[in-house]
């Protein structure tokens, strides 16, 4: 069985066993099973519990040997004391994929490592894999699987997560992961063979990693660097101090390794690397939405000449460039409802062209959605960025909604990526404006820009020859 | 007239005359005399438009001359040709306090840059003060106040804003300002100016300053350390770059200098500086609910190991240090429903007291507040940082409403800051904890502790002899 075929059986199994589902039902009993039912999983289930016959209507067995069957995947979510015992009944069984829940391993005192060290030495000798200890375990919302023990939304969001951490099931602000991997102690299945899986599943278009410290680095740079050619890797790398290493082994037993080796690598092999959970997320949809950026150039046309410096400021600080504007662009914008002594530059302020009297409502829309496509179309810039605040509740919103012409606007330019800044209050234009798929909507310009740098990176990366 | 009492006649007029009140009412008609009437305010309103005898049922004045008063202030709001003669006429009334909205002067042609000259000598001949152009005047919550053309909210937060942009109008997104002057263009009344008046307002505790560029440095920052010793003085400083001081001056006709330069006098003088808008908004709402933190150590305690070590990482970054947790805390917190193996330090793992089986709920809120309350009660730390995810949808409310166990916590140590981080999707865990206001709840560990970062750097700063 190679890598891939054995990550199915945990991200895809046809049968589960779970093994310490409690009798009690409903919030806060942490019943898998019940989750599972839930979800709507489709696989056979088979909860093991020696003091039911049948739990939620699903039949029970005394132990995993008493089950009639070999299933894909076993869950053990019993305390710490019973898995080594229990990892050995699955070997026993034939089986290849388990799940360690409990905490207390690598990640406490020296019975736990050693608790650790056995049952994946008797995994390995019995040709199983194990994810965990430590763990929540996988999410496949395209199954409606989920083993974590609270219930959790699950979303088929294109995006998959190979982590450490249960944090990510309770989701991100703007998206649930469709699949996650969590490694927890990473004893055994680690985000090398998590990558692999994730290369050529069909449901994942970006993968995000989050990790403390990364085992075997060059068997994982090697295959991060061909997963990366065929979508996006983002990573998030914690545990940059040396006291927060020790935090992680504590919690983890993660090893680690210079932050500085670790962003040089990175980079090197194609891999994103980001700074905490809010760029994960916002760079991952940056990614999700947008074509590449073919280049440095940013175009911005701003509302208000101060956002248009706070944009040039942002750019500096994450390596973006910010072009001249050609003069038969300028010519274009010239023509609209500007005053003639308006500055017309890159960033454009278009406060001038909406402001005060003498404006013009029925034209600013489509003024706006010119001054954007010329932007567009300029050789010299290779992405947009606009920075708008959310003046709905100011303003009328026949007047301000700006989404169908946002929207024809990136239908003309499909290969330049569009993102929208919104600084400030963020109300009915921000949810407006994020609804449009073709572009990416951010709260403020510093973050547009982070997430349009990181994809010029990536760009970059790909034009690179190997 | 001294500077706070010029500056009273600008942010607490008793009487306003408009010039450039359009007759057209309601959405979109940019009525400033509308929107002042929805507001509320109190004082006297004198609108001026030739072609009409009434505005809005308030009477209307052909021109200046022709208000039997002499109104504390005159906002003139019509296009940039006409500002010079009216600010003659303002003059020759005697007034002392003219906004000057429209854009086309320093921020774009050299007959606009002639004009603001012209007015700014007629104005000083006459012994009246400016504000603007290029700005949408000032706003006080506290006088149902705002002279700017757009409907926007008023709120009686105390926080107050000097700027130089519009923007700021619309709010952020966690609160809108309670007092805002817009500089504008700044052609006479500057930052130092504005600053004095905040000095000894009592409706503001914290003063929030937006600059491209500060003009008389010296006289500025010998202001703002006086008035830095009273209330917090929080900076963003943009134009930091040559190229964006470039569209700053194309804009705003500001002044810039090297950007190092201000980082450095900026700390020196008690100024804290912020990097974008969202900081600014955070590090105030830090300034406005915390007590101050009276050390660089920091406590935390984190619902999950992953997000502890995050933390750690945020206290390298931005300069807070996470010492050892003392053998007594260690102790009392060994008491609680931990499990004989779990780790107890600093970061403090707390998901294995509430995590897997044999977890107790009924404990669970209490034993929270028993590590809250010891963390806080740690000699050698000076602020405590909570980190917990948004479990509310995955868990009952009554099992993880940890308000009044926090609320008990945070009166117990009024002398402490409490920073709560919760990072990922943020729901009704979220709401309930930022509701408690003698905290202050983040989206994520770095926001926090960048907060806490600048709370310490503000108490240094006060502790320092002068």
């Amino acid at each position: 069985m190679n890598t891939v075929e054995q990550m199915r059986l945990f991200m895809e199994p046809a049968s589960i066993a779970i093994v310490g589902v409690t009798r009690e039902a409903g919030k806060d009993t942490w019943n898998i099973l019940g989750n599972l039912l839930n979800y709507g999983f489709q696989g056979k289930m088979y909860p093991v519990n020696p003091a039911a016959e049948e739990i939620l209507g699903i039949k029970t067995y005394p132990s995993l040997k008493a089950i009639p069957d070999k299933p894909d995947l076993v869950v053990i979510a019993t305390p710490r004391l019973t898995a080594v015992d229990l990892v050995k009944e699955c070997v026993d069984k034939g089986i290849k994929a388990i799940i360690v829940v409990a905490q207390g391993f690598a990640d406490s005192d020296g019975e736990g490592k050693k608790m650790q060290s056995d049952l994946v030495r008797i995994a390995a000798d019995g040709g199983a894999r194990v994810i965990g200890p430590n763990t929540f375990g996988v999410s496949n919302a395209f199954r409606n699987l989920c083993t974590a023990f609270p219930p959790f939304k699950l979303e088929r969001t294109p995006i998959g997560l190979i982590c450490q951490t249960g944090l990510f099931f309770v989701g991100l602000s703007r998206f649930h992961y469709g699949k996650i991997c969590d490694l927890g102690n990473s004893c055994d299945v680690d985000v090398t063979d998590a990558l692999q899986y994730f290369e050529n599943d069909p449901d994942i278009k970006v993968i995000n990693v989050h990790s403390e410290g990364i085992q075997q680095g060059k068997k994982f740079l090697k295959v991060a660097k061909q997963v990366a050619r065929k979508k996006p890797v983002i990573a998030l790398k914690t545990a940059r101090s040396e006291y927060a290493a020790m935090a992680a082994q504590s919690h983890s037993g993660s090893l680690t390794g210079k932050d500085e080796v670790y962003g040089a690598m990175f980079k090197q092999h194609g891999i994103i690397r980001v700074d905490d959970i809010e760029e994960l997320e916002e760079v991952s949809l940056a990614f999700l939405r947008l074509p590449p950026m073919q280049g440095q150039n940013l175009a911005i046309m701003s509302w208000a000449g101060s956002t248009g410096v706070m944009a040039v400021d942002a750019c500096q600080k994450y390596g973006l460039k910010v072009p001249k504007l050609s003069s038969s662009a300028q010519n274009r914008i010239r023509k609209l409802s500007l005053p003639d002594w308006a500055p017309v530059s890159n960033p454009l302020d278009i406060f001038a062209c909406v402001g005060l009297r003498g404006f013009q409502p029925q034209n600013l829309k489509k003024d706006i959605q010119t001054m954007l496509e010329t932007l567009l179309a300029e050789d010299g810039s290779q992405g947009v960025l606009v920075v708008i605040p959310d003046f709905l509740k100011a303003f009328s919103s026949e007047l301000w909604d700006l989404s169908a012409n946002v929207r024809q606007a990136a239908d003309t330019f499909k290969d330049k990526p569009i993102a929208f800044a919104i600084p400030g209050a963020q109300g009915e234009l921000y949810t407006k404006m994020d609804k449009i798929d073709k572009i990416v909507t951010y709260p403020s310009c510093e973050r547009a820009i982070r997430a349009l740098a990181k994809l010029h990176e990536y760009t970059e990366f790909l034009n690179r020859p190997d």
